[in-house]
């Protein structure tokens, strides 16, 4: 018996034509098949009244409660976009921004640049160093990188430059009273301020100065967390400001199944990997509403004949709901559903599908409303309840109720028949 | 966006005819007008299987989670009279009771005298002092007082007199080894006996023996609690048997909105107040099923005009289900539903109807039961869950399912889309 979880993300969502949702609205009837043979729920990822980001939904569904496991955003995304770590590496999340003399952010995004300016530029701030610290910038997607910093006085509570908003940086603060995170937070202001320097005088901002383009001249991090010991694959030891010192069971370990993921983008690798997954590298996997779906589910196919449990990602219905686009976000819905097709056909395999949250085309942004979730299995192996559709509204009438991301696991094993007795 | 939480207490109850709660019976066109729009729920207002008081319900509803911010009743009923709370002030709900000559209580509101003559007797002990505790006592409505105690000694660590039951006097004990615990119930007993033998001579005693009526010869406190530090309105420190050195922070810097309070129940505007909320006095309001309801809606629609959010409480209902009338219950009910016809045409408002607690017409006391909760919000900000009636048995089909009152904040800070985001 396999297990294949398929997080949609960002796939919940508010009414917003006719009442309906745009999974209401879409037409799923492989979806809906899934319903009407499966046990469905309505489920919390990280909590109630709790917004949760694309990192903590994640951890939370595949069993990890963020509340112990979550150390901050940079380790993920420099695991998943394949920047090797090593021990004492502290990892940032960047972007590539624009600011004005005075240091004030203009453009969170630099006016999203093409790839190859963002490359370009990228190289010419890969190696700078300050004393004391080495630092390591690299290009993964769009305006998008990852920043190691390597030194003996590395540390990772500092705050984030990235306040999320245009207006005056928020320079690198200590977040606790050590030396080496005030160390670590001057070097940070230091290297950002070369950095800048470095940036504004580079030939393409020249250019796009001229062409009235924002100049892609700073950079905004956010999410300092370090490798403190171990190998990411094999389960290893991490920190940052949400959590010191987390050790990281690996999901084989912890779960007994060996585990792979199939997915487009660099986070959701990056979960993966944390956890010691294998991660499965599909062509035309683009992490957007035009990525190859039935690439991804042949990966899948072939993925859980070598493995015990599978981790299809699926990232367009996010990208719709933050563009606001609910047709959009409908219409590539509905490419799922026809894109899962042979998924029915599979034996000896428990199918969950559900959301690491609900993204609000009406917000443009993540919302704290639950995600259904439906867990489809062989005939016997969990109690029908006759919930016919899925979606936000008829999930929460099934078997399962209201649940907890960090439940699903549990669940999984429960139905498996390898949940752990409490008791005799 | 604005939002209206209308608390009508006591509304939740058990079936009391043809197997259906008085919500059930009463005709609630407009109630279930919210339910049928809106996504509807069932709330434990403390948690399963505890009895909510109003007090701990009311905290619990507006976000401040009783076992976190709860002291003790005293300074609630207050500030919610109007007494005058400074830095020190000890504060007890007081009863006006009769006991017999061996102190045996026999009557716990003393046969509810009327408010003239309570606030007579008030008068001829306001001011009692023992050997360094100054007493403070002030006639608030019906047989219900509020005492002041003002010492240096003065420890709110001491018990409760009024045992809620007729029988002998549970004399204060201090309720921890400290001198002034000790020294606090000391003189509450001293002062009780003195203010007793006050009583028991007053004329108005006199008359009442003639006339056969219980004498008003004696006080119940309980509540002791303790305004530690600050102004009330400004968020302040306070300490009782239920939480010591508790900082109340204000609810409009808990959660960003400016709020104001509609209540005729002097508990109701104390909770507010000591959130820091503006209390609006509204002429009519009576805290009983004689209330000016069209006034109190009236009140809370141009409440919203200068405020983000508006706590409406109706206290009818509790009243109707202590009395064990249902059909009072039911016909306040249904005046309830007339009354709120004005707010279905606002705009931009948010609507939560709920209680804060059942009292059960059978029991003539609060109980257990959890109770229905509807948040109705224009369209598309929630996600509406085909419930079409607003009762205790159609409520928990909805897509809140089954939450708590301490969830209904967050919740509804999710709807507008300012809950906090855990991860990124």
């Amino acid at each position: 018996m396999r297990i294949l979880l398929i997080a949609i993300d960002g796939l919940g969502d508010r009414p917003v034509k006719r009442g309906k949702t745009p999974l209401q609205l879409a037409k799923t009837s492989n979806l809906d098949k899934l319903a009407k043979s499966g046990i469905n729920g309505i489920s919390y990822p990280v909590g109630i009244g709790l917004v949760p980001g694309s990192d903590t939904g994640h951890l939370s569904l595949l069993g990890y409660d963020p509340e112990q496991f979550y150390v901050g955003r940079g380790v993920l995304e420099a695991l998943g976009s394949g920047v090797k770590l090593y021990e004492g590496d502290l990892a940032f999340r960047c972007n590539l921004a624009t600011v004005d003399s005075k240091f004030n952010v203009t453009d969170r995004r630099a006016g999203r640049p093409d790839e190859r300016t963002v490359a370009e530029l990228a190289k010419a701030i890969a190696n700078v160093s300050t004393k004391e610290f080495t630092f390591l910038f690299s290009h993964t997607k769009g305006h998008r990188g990852v920043l190691i910093v390597r030194s003996k006085f590395a540390n990772p509570m500092v705050s984030d430059i990235d306040s999320h908003n245009t207006g005056p940086t928020a320079w690198a603060k200590p977040l606790d009273q050590s030396d080496d995170a005030r160390k670590t937070a001057d070097a940070l202001n230091d290297w950002l301020k070369k950095v800048h320097q470095i940036l504004k005088s580079h030939p393409i901002n020249k250019d796009r100065a001229k062409k009235k383009l924002p100049e892609a001249n700073f950079i905004l991090t956010r999410g300092a967390s370090m490798l403190v010991e171990g190998q990411p694959h094999k389960g290893a030891v991490y920190s940052g400001p949400y959590g010191k010192n987390v050790r990281i069971q690996k999901f084989s370990e912890r779960y007994g199944m060996g585990a792979a993921c199939v997915a487009g983008g660099a986070l959701y690798k990056g979960v993966a990997r944390y956890l010691g997954m294998e991660i499965i590298d599909v062509k035309g996997a683009t992490a957007n509403v035009d990525t190859d779906l039935n690439a991804k589910v042949s990966a899948s196919i072939s993925a859980l004949k070598n493995n015990d449990f599978v981790f299809l990602h699926i990232k367009g219905t996010d990208v719709a709901g933050h563009d606001g686009d609910w047709q959009k976000k409908m219409k590539f819905i509905e490419r799922i559903d026809k894109a899962i097709a042979p998924l029915l056909k599979l034996k000896d395999t428990i199918i969950v599908v559900t959301a690491d949250h609900s993204t609000s085309c009406a917000l443009k942004a993540h919302s704290a409303d639950p995600v259904p979730i439906v867990i489809w299995a062989p005939e016997g192996m969990v109690r029908v309840d006759g919930v016919n559709k899925f979606d936000e509204i008829s999930a929460p009438h099934g078997g399962l109720g209201r649940i907890k991301h960090k439940n699903v696991m549990p669940i999984l094993l429960g139905i498996l028949g390898k949940a752990p007795m409490y008791g005799t």
